[in-house]
């Protein structure tokens, strides 16, 4: 059901089985023990970054496709960071699986969870894989400089997560339910920072954030949890300080999955981390513990992406943003499985 | 409805107003008189080619909104070749409105529709804004080799076209109805000349085509049109040749979009069009006639992606390729508006 402009409502689609894998500094961090597989070598045995982060993106989907019981998939989504979505691509043609490709920077899990969930709600489509991947180096290497270059870097930038995300979505009952999305418009406000991407990013998480609540009517803090995807310290402060201005209140229930993945102040990750895998990461361990353990009822999740090349950049153009969110709640007692 | 493995039927789906905007040499190609808008200067005024590129876009959209009646959409979904999308995110940034981004290289315009067709299904979205790009000279720089670099291409090579194409699919009654979509795998059959993407993206034509057949029960000389996206002159021949040696049957309801752009016997663009574009200009000039035009009653669209970069492809990797059908009908007269 369309709520308000911008917001669905969803009745039957669940989060089934998730994966994760992780790199050497993310299993360094506060979520270690959570991720299903980690890396000992972020090469992960292969000669490029490109194809080690491809490696890692076919672990995590192999590992959710090994702990579910559903073996009928309807289609499979998954976009990735680098150049014509080639991580995703070149993984996909490995499963005998209708693929939508999308691009939303590092906001594409929710944008994927977005499109999977609206196409659930057909009823043509009963089970949907949704993934996605980045790499550190497969990164900086595109966007920044190689890793080897050695290029000193500001304490604003974010630091890209190493790693993978899958899920399946499913009509069928399970713990956790995708009661809601919303999708973001792309905001642009000037900013020209490639070092800064938090707040090149914040405006459009407040956006999507300020339309989520006033199409369901509901104040910043009704829900246990609020998540943004990579906004990391610089980016989250932003965040923070538009949502309490505009609504006059101060808000207690909002992170960012940037500073949750990384110690910011005993890693060496400068403003905390970004990247595709860092929301998805996040929500495939801390958020579904959390809701799994009823420490909280409910989190939405608004991933955030910078729609950028260094092309562009040079050009002397400024950076737009986005934002999806998605919200997960814990299941009533009869819904689970 | 889902018909098949990878099939799905709309009742309620229309397309409304479309555009085309087309650069210098499709302007002197067979389909010229159709164009809505014909560019004199491939830089359209604009100081880079993806800047050019971004104003044939934003061109495309303004003009298909100038044709329409309807003034309330649900969301926009566009995608287009060049890093990070972002000709459509830049493009995107100057509307209000909810914004997917995709990536299905030249196959953006069907995977769009498939998007957007299956969306308007769960009867919460009405009015979808769908649109893809290309520019001859942001791709070949960035796939091959700058224009000015001069680089000798043989004849295997396609000529990407440069132009836009935009429309509106609806729920309320139009002249011509989307009936079907029928979804792309990723195949990837081991090629790797970069200057024969034809070659590439047939099979995976011919897997969608066959998939397609399959799920409805029906011959390949069921259809008054079946278009391939752009597999030009070396692909094409590959995809006919597939298809009646599967069938062991002529097929005679068969052409490909990179052929109908250009007359490739009399303008110098090597094996023949290509591009997100090329499938884009064809189906909203020559497809659209036909079928307004009561000329033919159904054509079956099967635009093509190749899926690699150039970095992967100097890693030795072979181009995996994918194909989305979307098959358009004339409506009854009583569903003419």
């Amino acid at each position: 059901m369309k709520i308000g402009k911008y917001s669905y409502k969803f009745n039957n689609v669940y989060l089934d089985q998730s994966s994760t894998v992780c790199g050497l500094i993310e299993k360094e961090g506060p979520l270690s023990n959570l991720f299903d597989y980690k890396l000992d070598d972020n090469y992960f045995g292969e000669k490029s970054w490109e194809k080690a982060e491809m490696k890692i993106l076919k672990k995590s989907i192999d590992l959710t496709l090994s702990k579910t019981k559903i073996t009928n998939f309807d289609l499979a989504i998954s976009g990735d960071l680098i150049n014509q979505n080639i991580i995703s691509n070149y993984v996909y043609r490995n499963y005998d699986l209708p693929f939508i490709g999308i691009f939303g920077a590092c906001s594409n899990i929710t944008l994927g969870l977005f499109i999977g969930s609206n196409l659930l709600e057909t009823k043509n489509m009963n089970n949907i894989l949704i993934s996605t991947s980045s790499h550190n180096s497969t990164s900086e290497r595109q966007f920044r400089y190689p890793v080897e270059y050695g290029g000193a870097r500001p304490e604003s930038a974010t630091f890209t997560v190493t790693g993978a995300g899958s899920c399946i979505i499913t009509n069928q009952k399970r713990d956790i339910k995708i009661t809601q999305a919303t999708l973001g418009k792309i905001i642009d406000v000037g900013t020209k920072d490639p070092y800064n991407m938090g707040a090149a990013m914040a405006p459009a998480a407040v956006e999507t954030y300020i339309n989520h609540l006033s199409d369901n009517k509901i104040d910043p803090n009704y829900y246990d949890l609020v998540l943004t995807g990579d906004l990391s310290n610089e980016g989250s402060k932003v965040f923070k300080e538009s949502i309490e201005t505009y609504y006059n209140t101060k808000i207690n229930n909002y992170n960012d999955c940037g500073l949750i993945i990384y110690d910011i102040n005993n890693q060496n990750v400068f403003s905390g981390g970004s990247g595709c895998a860092c929301s998805a990461l996040v929500l495939f361990t801390y958020v579904r513990d959390l809701l799994l353990n009823n420490k909280i009822k409910n989190c939405l999740l608004i991933a955030t992406g910078a729609l950028m090349n260094p092309l562009i950049l040079n050009q002397k153009e400024t950076i737009p943003s986005t934002a999806t969110a998605i919200l997960f709640e814990r299941g009533d007692l009869d819904d689970i499985s």
